[in-house]
């Protein structure tokens, strides 16, 4: 990320007075506060302590089971030895990575995607670009920013790659219900599956998996423990105590519906107060991806809004040449703490936007 | 990690017939379970719920303050600024390695060393070889596996390589009392500081600490984005309310006196039981080096041990060049549930090895 824009992001986050549109966060009035607390002193009291205590590489194996299993009722033939426990998504992701990147290879993405993918294939000398390669990065089930379902043609076309990273962080959260099968469904030799508990229950646990093709098995499990031995026990754990007792579809039909609330409010507010900017109406995820109808400089116009006492992520992050041409801006229906706060964020960028000359 | 020996521990941790002697695992008797319980509580009922949303890469502040500080008080000059957070020592060594090492880097170790940094460095096509080189890794305050300190002579000769990751995870278990000053203390520029609450709290939390030299500040942030985005604010959460509370000096009283207790007990075992066997009275950590009469072969001897009721480590794994001449193993007496298993474990040990033609 552009240092300047980062520090900007860091302010604006920390100052009270913005609303944040920026960071693509889960809403904390969301977090199952009380049974994870449960959870946790059920974890805490086990005994032998193994919340506390060194793990393997995969992870614990019931939380692999439980992962495995809800794979397999969506169609993928994957069982719980073949599920390695990882910091997030965004370590999954970084595995894969290193399995399959060379300095100078090519990895295809989406026009816009993850920027801390983007950053972490630059890192190791790969480069992401727009389209079809040998290497492709996706999100099929709920693509960021701009949370739509790829279609049946995009998702043949995603599978011609000869490994396909598949990154499954928002797929529960496409509103109108449960995700269509994983590409991982349809082939587990080319199929790098990403998920993680993130976006659906809090990120702070860093608990996410990666299923590699069986042939690389091995190679993650090395992979990953030379990066840190294992993932967290005690999140771990945690999280074993609290899926035991959660009825965890309940609470997606809840989370669905909480975010496509604010989906809807958030597209209806830029509708009104910005009705110049180009909009697609997400279909799940955390963000809404628009773009204003002429250029601007991104870091001026950021420093502009956070002024005016609203954030935003610039364009130019998402995608895999760093362009801020056509201009655009994500913007983050799920981490304001009050749904009335979008229509506020946006009449402050609109106000923002009619004063600011780029 | 030789497949067929991973195989074995694995078998031989899961049977509560075997004594373990392998591993390195702290002692789960000392986990202070109810205060971290009573931290837990205090992390997820804090307003905001930090400790379940996604925070910096750096880690959360206080926690970088509380490290800093005791950083300072053995002489080096660090702020909390440029303490990084990461799971477990074993992230921060590797990110140290990332930043330092290219295929064919000779790394400068001791002859017997941590096996995971070798395994990390060895993955990253970097060479570790015993003795000096422009990047060193060691253990000055307490090696792992002899439980050595190192003296001035050796840290000066340390201290002229170009780049130096001191490895303190045993430092604060030094029998004797608090560590020596870092090598951290003597130069800045050019020693990489990685510290961890893997031995002196639990393992299970995975957080432990990166002090690089400022001018990769940003770089080690990139890189510790790049791989998983954050060390789980959870378990960071749960040590600032438990370290607030906790004197954190008694406890290392408490600590240092509980293993070196046990060191005892196992040295006095072995020269008992295996009176051929040499061997060098750890000065601190969890472990003892041991040094048989003869040759043998490892899996060979481990399965046969295993089989007799006692694990251990077998001595090719901590060396650079994987040797396993002269014949070595290390035994670990940290972890058993009683005083009174060394005495069996090493009785088993002295039985299966009179038994045993390698």
């Amino acid at each position: 990320m552009d240092p300047s824009i980062d520090r900007l992001q860091r302010r604006s986050a920390a100052d009270g007075r913005v609303i944040g549109l920026a960071g693509g966060l889960p809403s904390d009035a969301q977090f199952p506060r009380q049974a994870l607390a449960r959870a946790f002193l059920g974890a805490i009291t086990a005994p032998g302590a193994p919340a506390l205590q060194y793990g393997w590489p995969e992870g614990s194996e019931r939380l692999r089971r439980w992962i495995a299993q809800r794979l397999v009722r969506r169609g993928a033939r994957v069982s719980a030895n073949e599920v390695v426990i990882t910091n997030g998504a965004q370590q999954a992701i970084a595995l894969a990575a290193q399995l399959l990147c060379r300095p100078g290879t090519r990895v295809g993405v989406d026009p816009e995607t993850y920027p801390a993918a983007l950053d972490l294939f630059r890192t190791r000398g790969a480069v992401p670009t727009a389209g079809a390669a040998a290497v492709r990065y996706a999100m099929p089930a709920v693509t960021n920013p701009r949370g739509q379902t790829l279609g049946e043609p995009e998702r043949r076309r995603l599978l011609e790659a000869s490994a396909i990273i598949e990154d499954e962080a928002y797929a529960e959260l496409r509103f109108a219900g449960p995700p269509p099968p994983p590409l991982l469904a349809r082939n587990r030799d080319r199929v790098w599956h990403v998920g993680t508990f993130s976006k659906v229950l809090c990120p702070g646990l860093r608990v996410g998996w990666l299923v590699a093709p069986p042939r690389y098995r091995e190679r993650v499990l090395r992979a990953k423990h030379d990066a840190d031995l294992q993932a967290n026990s005690l999140a771990q754990a945690v999280l074993e105590d609290f899926l035991e007792r959660d009825d965890f579809d309940e609470r997606l039909v809840a989370l669905r519906r909480f975010y496509a609330r604010r989906a809807a409010r958030l597209t209806q507010a830029v509708r009104r107060h910005l009705p110049g900017w180009k909009l697609e109406e997400p279909e799940g995820g955390f963000a809404l991806w628009v773009e204003p109808e002429r250029d601007f400089e991104e870091v001026q116009f950021l420093e502009h809004a956070v002024r005016a006492g609203v954030s935003f992520d610039p364009g130019s992050e998402f995608r895999p040449d760093a362009a801020s041409h056509p201009p655009a801006l994500r913007l983050c229906f799920s981490a304001v703490p009050r749904l009335a706060d979008l229509e506020e964020g946006v009449r402050r960028l609109a106000r923002a936007w009619a004063t600011f000359r780029g």
